[in-house]
């Protein structure tokens, strides 16, 4: 699989099941999302943008994802929502790895992380700042369902371990769509 | 990384915190447990004996492993503990993928899986039996820090996402000795 089948894969509506482990505290929170994926063509503004911020020519990309969840921790009241643009940039002579360039995140408004996606079909995203490392895995169980975990490691040491298990809900129109430009 | 690379490395005791989703009832349940793992070597009674089950020349196995863990889900009173040893013997030629024998599982006497080890040092463990198919991922954040993940399928689909973080508690004595007797 490559990274451009991976998120078309990956575009629609997920039910999301989020646990996350506190490494040091040895204690457990978990939430639920929804989360839209949809899937943005090579000329979407948002992709010459992020190209533009990252002074790469936005030809090399053949597009991204823009992802969207609204959710709610256990035990909380407040609902979390935002929305992140990826777009991956593959090595010109390792396809299977490259660039992520992302933005939406709240830490930076311009953060380059890498990809690799196994021969077992696992995609692994690194994003590194000055403060955080995030190790990022995601796969599919099947076409329908969805593993994530992320590692975050900060200056001491790993900090929170989570896990995700996501289930399609169906597919948007808008990233049907935004597929089949893709795919033209 | 290797599977004899991969189940030293292993070698330890871990502290194991465990969510399992329930797909289907979008439930979590958390737990945590002790988990001790130990290094056999070839000529261990429970090596040649599972080989001998499966038919296989023990001389083909460079060892296993014994899991031994006791542990609890919150909310339960009732201690999970249980053992189960693991003989991997890679395919000849793709060394890096082979059959794993198990014992000490509850549904059957005798299972034997797959194993493939990606190029990203992800370990995949698919066992299969007439009722349920099981798929395990593990890898190693860190030299003290794995991450596993299994999944698990019914005949109506797929039932059950857990993850575990399980951070090393120390080397134990029987496990450095067999580490030792494995590398010499």
């Amino acid at each position: 699989m490559d990274i451009q089948e991976f998120f078309q894969l990956s575009a629609g509506k997920w039910f999301s099941q989020r646990t996350s482990h506190h490494l040091a505290f040895k204690q457990a929170e978990t939430g639920k999302s929804d989360i839209k994926i949809e899937l943005l063509s090579q000329d979407a503004p948002e992709v010459i943008h992020l190209c533009e911020q990252h002074s790469i020519n936005p030809a090399l990309a053949w597009g991204g994802v823009r992802v969207t969840w609204e959710g709610m921790m256990e035990g909380d009241t407040k609902k979390q929502v935002g929305s992140s643009v990826l777009v991956p940039i593959a090595d010109a002579e390792h396809p299977h790895q490259g660039q992520v360039l992302r933005d939406g995140l709240a830490q930076k408004a311009k953060v380059a992380g890498r990809f690799v996606i196994g021969n077992d079909d696992v995609l692994t995203l690194i994003t590194e700042t000055e403060t955080v490392y995030t190790e990022e895995r995601l796969w599919f169980a099947s076409p329908n369902l969805r593993l994530r975990t992320s590692l975050v490691k900060r200056a001491d040491g790993f900090s929170m371990a989570s896990f995700f298990s996501e289930i399609r809900m169906g597919v948007t129109q808008a990233s049907a769509k935004a597929a089949n430009a893709a795919n033209a």
